[in-house]
């Protein structure tokens, strides 16, 4: 027998009310679903999208806000008489978690105050995406192409072949656009001579060409006693061809390697750099042809070295701590420095890390989602991002998709090269995996102009994101060598799904429970979704520029 | 043989080098160890602590923020002509990372951004400890002390007896300093007519007295088949002693049941809250005597039920998200209300969650920390937190330890009964475990007064922190039972640590390596304020109201 349980309860309520209360409700609703800035559901299934050439990704179409963004950057050109500056800061190995902005900062022992405050000016993206590790990302940076586009797939280590050479980078288009083009810091993409900054559009580099560890872990007794206190290994890592110093080099120039770095001297970097770049920022006060910065710090490092001063000063106490706490400073004495050149309100200002944190060294690794560096799970590629452009971006957060590659489309259309003018500017071959998000940026309540993020093992598709969902085929997971079971990091075998998992990366930020099952309709857009990117690279095939292939 | 590798580096480095750049560093400095408001190292060791009275937690001494405290009030006193009123805003199982302020927001689906504004304005905790539970957690606000001492120890379920009756609670002694008190939301503090909040101190309660799943989870077939479509079962819940309606009362009065809450109609408590709340507000404008307002919304308890203008209005599209969204307009609506009142700058606003995540029925829980509600690993007690106080609180982060005991002697500070004054209005018999934060929340670089942090897993210490540190005794553990190994919420059984397990709270937020090998000198103060503290139980012992036990 049924009992009707809310008949019986509605009567019991009748029964029960002594006293009836007008129920009012609020009066001015001021939310509206998918309002555009905060809220961005749908966007897959309403966003219109237009193609601009073949070997580009489809754009959203969202004219509003394009001709918003349009009458912004005039009025500021007419204002600053050039085209905006464009610097990218980008930090090594730093979790989603890390800032305060994103709840960390003092939470976990860093004093990331000035970030923080400059963060909380700017538009913080929560949906930034990297690649999984450092050099595939620093190249789709500067190629606007994934890693299986480009061929980057793994770091470049000990001086191995294959880097940047043949590209049409970022820096070389700035510079065709009449850009002072400076890098600073890490390069880390290729060290063969055609791949060097000088070399692929940079008129001056001032920094170190590998990754921080490749200048001091293998003569480092604490960390590789087996290397370092063998003269037979030892002798042999160090006659290997890759350059051990910081240096410098102006555009077609040669290298002139300034001094060798050391576990001594590296902890000097980031302040030598630093000076270096003031130095060069000075220089451009007032200058008749705007600057293209692209900023690397040496921290945060895994095996961190922060400088004398910062040395135990983060509440943390940890090298990684004071590191971060390092960065910070530098971070804002750079914007200081912009500021008083008069140089701000025209800079737009990127800020991020290149991947997740590195688990198998800092298990405990600073970010909320899942996994860390090298892996495709969530903490392996979400950034810690902002945009700051005083006066020009409209401080808020959102979670509107960003790919890392979008910098080199957007910095390209405020350098004068919107839309399809790019795609003629690079050759037919080359598919842009990078979209112009300009006025996402820019328009007060802009949304994504990106439909769908995709990530990258090697030269295939681990995933895709489509709106909230992600539907993954390959992922990192922990085994019985992984016994920690970071699920991400360098560590962990690549399983692949049974047809695949798909996560509501809403309602389980940690990728905990794959829900296909009850949520099949899904499957429609994000298979949609997947195979339109399968059949863009069978047209534009994955390279092997370096690679385990 | 030894090879002095650092001596052969050097001549290296010499060697290589072809141009010597001069070094400088940030000429500068702005960052002093331990700068106070943000870095707090060595607060335990450092700190010099006072014993106001025997039954009460000790205090760090800081002289000089607190002179700045009573400075600012006095003269904000002058002006406003009465005590500051107090506000209590506490969420029911929200997360650490659900707001935008600690890094989720739109990251997880939801718009927060009124919350995520008024943070911003705010000091920032980022350890502000709640007990693991509802009942619990709400009894430690009520009374100023831990679950322990208090005595409510699990949820009060179903009408079982039990609750704050014979306790001298914070509306009583609000209302004993000129206070008007009101109470408005979720109770649960117990329902015999004692322990109701006519009869512990205020002068109007509108809400319901239990919890949100006791009024729909019983009779919701979705949930509970077994007994709402078993009329036996059914009707003998339903004929339970436990009052079933959203409810008024006045001071001393009898209960009015306005009408029984059902499953169609929970939906509409939070804005008939608000609404009852706003018109508190309206006539509390230049009122003569302060205010004291606890409000407990219904939301986001699990069962979650959105009114209708918010249902599917999160980008989440959850319940839940629905929910949080429809939170932060609640939130922005009463400080809306004070604002136009005129009251807001006279008023302090306490923004929390009565514990972690339900990680058992959310299993993706928001919090960047291990396990949830239920748990004292981090997630289970770390509360998304902020305390606002227009022009009186300088915006910014901190890491200083807060118990939500400390909401008891604060607010009773702030009313007239600033230190051993308290003690003198309770008995000697009842242990005051939190302590005045007043000076650290105003002092525009104030630090916490609080040296420690205990744990309890019912009437025992799981752990204690002490800066950063945390040495746990019982904790919950993934098992063969609990196979999704959530580490938290109600599942999981509890370990004992053969000695104890110590974490690094900085360096490993999320309680993944207990560090004691390498760490043996933490030992030495950890256990020494556990001890103290152990001495502190025998002198004043844990009482049991409600418990297991």
């Amino acid at each position: 027998m049924m009992i009707p349980v809310w008949f019986i309860a509605a009567l019991w309520g009748a029964l029960w009310a002594t006293q009836a209360v007008a129920a009012s409700t609020i009066t001015e609703p001021t939310r509206v679903t998918g309002r555009p800035g905060y809220n961005q559901p749908n966007q897959y299934l309403t966003g219109q999208t237009v193609k601009l050439a073949d070997n580009m990704e489809p754009v959203i179409n969202n004219p509003d806000q394009a001709a918003e963004a349009r009458q912004k950057l005039s009025a500021l050109q007419k204002r600053a008489g050039k085209r905006p500056n464009v610097v990218i800061f980008l930090l090594d190995d730093v979790g989603y978690s890390d800032f305060g902005f994103n709840g960390g900062g003092p939470a976990v022992g860093n004093d990331t105050q000035d970030v923080d405050r400059i963060a909380s000016q700017s538009l913080i993206l929560s949906s930034a995406y990297s690649q999984p590790s450092c050099s595939p990302t620093r190249a789709t940076i500067m190629t606007g192409e994934n890693m299986a586009h480009h061929g980057i797939q793994i770091p470049v280590m000990y001086g191995q072949p294959g880097g940047l050479a043949g590209m049409t980078t970022l820096a070389a288009l700035m510079s065709r656009q009449g850009y002072t083009t400076q890098a600073v810091g890490k390069w880390h993409m290729g060290e063969n001579t055609a791949s060097l900054p000088q070399n692929v559009g940079f008129d001056d580099f001032r920094g170190f060409l590998s990754v921080s560890d490749m200048y001091t872990e293998w003569r480092d007794p604490q960390y590789n006693p087996e290397v370092a206190l063998s003269p037979e290994r030892y002798n042999y890592i160090l006659n290997l061809p890759f350059n051990k110093s910081d240096v410098h080099a102006a555009k077609g120039g040669q290298l002139e390697n300034l001094y060798e770095i050391n576990a001594d001297n590296i902890k000097d970097l980031d302040q030598k750099w630093l000076d270096y770049t003031v130095g060069f920022l000075n220089r451009q006060k007032d200058a008749t042809k705007p600057f293209f910065l692209y900023y690397a710090p040496r921290a945060c490092h895994y095996d961190n070295y922060p400088s004398d001063y910062y040395r135990g000063r983060s509440a943390a106490h940890t090298n990684y701590g004071d590191c971060v706490v390092e960065v910070n400073d530098i971070f804002r004495k750079l914007v200081d420095t912009l500021q008083a050149n008069g140089e701000l309100d025209n800079t737009i200002i990127f800020f991020g890390s290149d991947n997740g944190p590195e688990q198998e060294i800092q298990p405990a690794a600073k970010t909320m989602f899942r996994g860390g560096k090298g892996s495709t799970w969530e903490g392996g590629v979400r950034s810690p991002f902002f945009v700051y452009w005083k006066g020009m971006i409209a401080p808020r957060r959102s979670d509107g998709l960003f790919d890392f590659a979008d910098m080199f489309n957007t910095s390209l259309s405020l350098a004068g090269l919107p839309g399809a003018d790019l795609a003629k500017a690079i050759p037919s071959t080359t598919y842009i995996d990078g979209i112009d998000q300009t006025s996402f940026l820019l328009a007060d309540k802009g949304v994504s102009n990106r439909k769908s993020i995709f990530y990258f093992w090697n030269d295939e598709v681990s995933a895709v994101r489509v709106d909230e969902f992600k539907m993954m085929f390959k992922a990192q997971l922990p085994d019985s060598v992984n016994r920690m079971g970071y699920n991400g990091g360098f560590a962990g075998t690549v399983g692949q799904a049974w047809t695949a998992m798909v996560f509501n990366l809403y309602s389980d930020p940690k990728e905990e429970e794959s829900v296909l099952a009850r949520h099949t309709p899904l499957e429609v857009f994000l298979l949609a979704e997947y195979r339109r990117y399968l059949a863009v690279l069978k047209k534009y095939p994955p390279r092997h520029q370096l690679s385990v292939k």
